[in-house]
């Protein structure tokens, strides 16, 4: 009964399992107080987990505690030597019980994985996550996509989000697009539809490269992650994936968006802009915001319910032509490395920027998260001033979050400004770094501030004076 | 009539403004079209604000802004030269209206003030901020503080809080402890509190490096800010004043809290922790936020509403006697200036940290922003492993502001532990850098890691297994 132990199951939970002859991986049919049976596999316990629940994997796929007090009995339906992915858990459900077919839909969905929560596995041995599941694994383990669409599923890459680089996002993009195309060209028609499977740790990041190098292409990109595991209790992994797939296919947008949960509860999930929206919180599954916007969309159910456009995103592009816009920013899915994001701190030490630009790759470009209104010291402002000369791009953001930067009011960001520092209005810090990576990767230096200040994702909102606005 | 121009207004408020012969600083009568009389000195608009307003200062201290459209005329009662303070603003205010005497409190407050917007003046030539207000000058134009308390002011700095650092802290320390010992010394008697006046850009820094470097001093410390200049129409910074001030001397508390607005209406400031508060928005008046807490109590005009205490801090400080830690971590006021806190990002170069450590006055202990549970990319976590050998303390906090750190979950984590990283539970980022800041001033460097860990200031909250909670 060693696996029990390991899996994280104790006291009367343990005792339960352990009657029924029942471990880890087992299909098991739990009998409880009132009579009512509940069939599903035996899914390992978080190493926290409280002791007074037995997990079972249903055939839906959702993941359900049992209080041991609600727990008459448990029998063996049948005991599986090792299950370690959730797309094995799913296929050995799906042959228990097997599956009502529902009618194919005539829809085409490209699904690409990267890695990530919701694409890993639990090491049992360990009890840590791996990134370890395939497009396709995902895929059967949540079969109702089945129904949403066709499903084509690639792997790019399987790796945490956190060693996800510029260059991945280039890789990413030209990936995006050439099995796009392949998918078109093998006459198998076009897909309707694009989604992403990320980690959510860098997964607003990867979202705002993408509404950059992407612009101008036709089909909705879904970015889409899980903050648990598919193999464990409460995953959210297959109603943000549900969801995500059924606005690629169904919304008729273009763009990149994210798709995550809207609160705690399993109902609503929201999505939002790709380039306005930040991971706020470490582990809640509503951890996604969007910062001084609103969500784009909320997905609840089968229903896509589009919000009202009460806010309208404006910039440089006023000033543009449409067709100039769509021809000098279209399809550019280069990404230069050479960028650095540093947050501004009491007593920080300039010369870190000078390390940066003298460095064996030097950096191009910075973003700053200054204080409040996009301030930073006497110091840093000198030394932005004699990097400015040199070339080097020096972008401004604010470490409030929320807000628009303001280098107009206060004398420090006068300085900065005749320094040659740029304030980037309310752009997120992460975002103004993945645009400064495509706008030093696709155009000429002389043109990168022009670049920056342009809004071509909907990166900045509306500016309203002062007085800023939360998120509603 | 350059002043006017200069000083913002255009259009009708101009013209009416005009006609009555009055410029900025002028005492005038405004007649509105209702017939009812408003009296007050103009004062300067911002350069984006609205022209379709007057903005008086009223004898209360406040500024109200008319609409062009309900006034029918302007009149001067006293036209002044310059007027380039609130102070003078007030003091001639009161010299024209008179001021009814309330009874004076037989409370004593200590009054310190740093800088930063709530001790600022416009600049009428360029329309910028600058910090020129003494503690005396705030007084007088803000004379219900002697209602409150017997004010005893001290300017200790007078500049933008981005230019404060850790070596700053230190001076801060010393000099409320200092004053505060002198005022009972020179036979005044005990102060019930100190209002400590400072920037809002970098406030919740200073709230929490106080909140270790006072830590077991008897009186409260009420750091306060203002969003709005007190020269501008709608500052808060007398309510913030007024309200920190009522705390200060009223509460029974001890330990170091932040007064700000509680919303945009001015009605109810918030007090918060001083380790637990964030500055979450550039611009807006109620920009500062408790995190994974509640407020700790509302100022409503006279009164003080503790709230109810449903979150019970908890840390280490379980496992040591209260003596113990009055004892250990009493009033130990040095900072060491050799930290740094760094935000993890995507193609994140670890070799700035090598950088770090190898200046002339060489790192010893890093906050890094990780993503997500805190995570950072493998290079990275080679490049901890090495330093972390060589005696650098290294703490881990996340960049999603909200929630707990878990470096147990993901492999990355456990690599980041084995490493040597030191993952700092909730502990916001901004708090951290502070702390170790303390740490590193006080404490052995092998003492360093048990201190960061230890609940010295409320600094963690109730662990909550990987399901975090937001601010209610």
């Amino acid at each position: 009964m060693t696996e029990l132990v390991s899996s994280g199951y104790k006291g009367r939970a343990r005792e339960l399992l352990e009657q029924g002859g029942a471990t880890v991986g087992s299909l098991v049919k739990v009998k409880g107080v009132d009579g009512a049976e509940t069939s599903g596999l035996v899914v390992p316990r978080y190493e926290h987990a409280d002791p007074e629940h037995v997990v079972l994997k249903l055939k839906s796929g959702y993941n359900i505690g049992i209080s041991v007090e609600n727990i008459q009995s448990i029998s063996v339906v049948e005991k599986s030597p090792t299950v370690s992915t959730f797309g094995q858990v799913s296929a050995i459900l799906q042959q228990a019980h097997g599956r009502p077919k529902g009618k194919t839909s005539d829809k085409k969905l490209l699904l690409i994985s990267t890695g990530g929560t919701i694409a890993s596995r639990v090491d049992y041995r360990t009890g840590a996550v791996h990134p370890a599941l395939s497009a396709e694994d995902l895929y059967s383990a949540v079969p109702e996509l089945g129904d949403l669409a066709e499903i084509f599923p690639e792997v790019v890459f399987s790796v945490y989000s956190e060693n996800l680089t510029p260059s991945d996002w280039q890789t990413l993009s030209n990936s995006i697009l050439a099995k796009s195309r392949e998918l078109e060209q093998k006459k198998k028609g076009r897909a309707d539809g694009v989604v992403v499977m990320l980690g959510t740790d860098t997964l607003a990041y990867v979202s705002a490269a993408l509404s950059f190098s992407l612009n101008g292409f036709d089909l909705p990109v879904v970015c889409v992650g899980a903050q648990r595991s598919s193999d464990r209790p409460s995953s959210d992994a297959a109603l943000n994936l549900k969801a995500a797939a059924r606005f690629a296919v169904s919304s008729g947008t273009e763009g990149v968006f994210v798709a995550m949960h809207e609160s705690e509860n399993d109902d609503v999930i929201a999505i939002h802009s790709g380039v306005r929206v930040r991971k706020n919180h470490t582990s809640r599954r509503d951890a996604f915001e969007s910062i001084d916007v609103s969500y784009e969309a909320h997905v609840i159910g089968n229903e896509i319910k589009m919000r009202a456009q009460d806010v309208i995103p404006v910039g440089d592009s006023s000033t543009k032509s449409e067709a100039d816009l769509a021809e000098r920013f279209r399809l550019k899915t280069s990404f230069n490395p050479s960028v650095a994001l540093i947050k501004f701190h009491p007593g920080f030490d300039p010369m870190v920027l000078d390390y940066y630009t003298r460095r064996d790759k030097p950096v191009k470009g910075f973003v700053i998260e200054g204080t409040g209104l996009g301030h930073v010291s006497s110091a840093t402002v000198r030394e932005i001033g004699r990097l400015s000369k040199e070339g080097v791009f020096i972008g401004i953001t604010s470490q409030c979050i929320w807000g628009h930067v303001h280098l107009d009011v206060y004398e420090t960001g006068r300085d900065l400004i005749e320094a040659g520092a740029v304030p980037l209005e309310n752009m997120l810090a992460e975002t103004a770094f993945a645009k400064l990576s495509w706008a030093l990767g696709n155009f000429e230096p002389e043109q990168v501030k022009e670049v920056m200040l342009t809004d071509i994702a909907g990166e900045f909102t509306q500016r309203i004076a002062l007085v800023g606005r939360r998120n509603s």
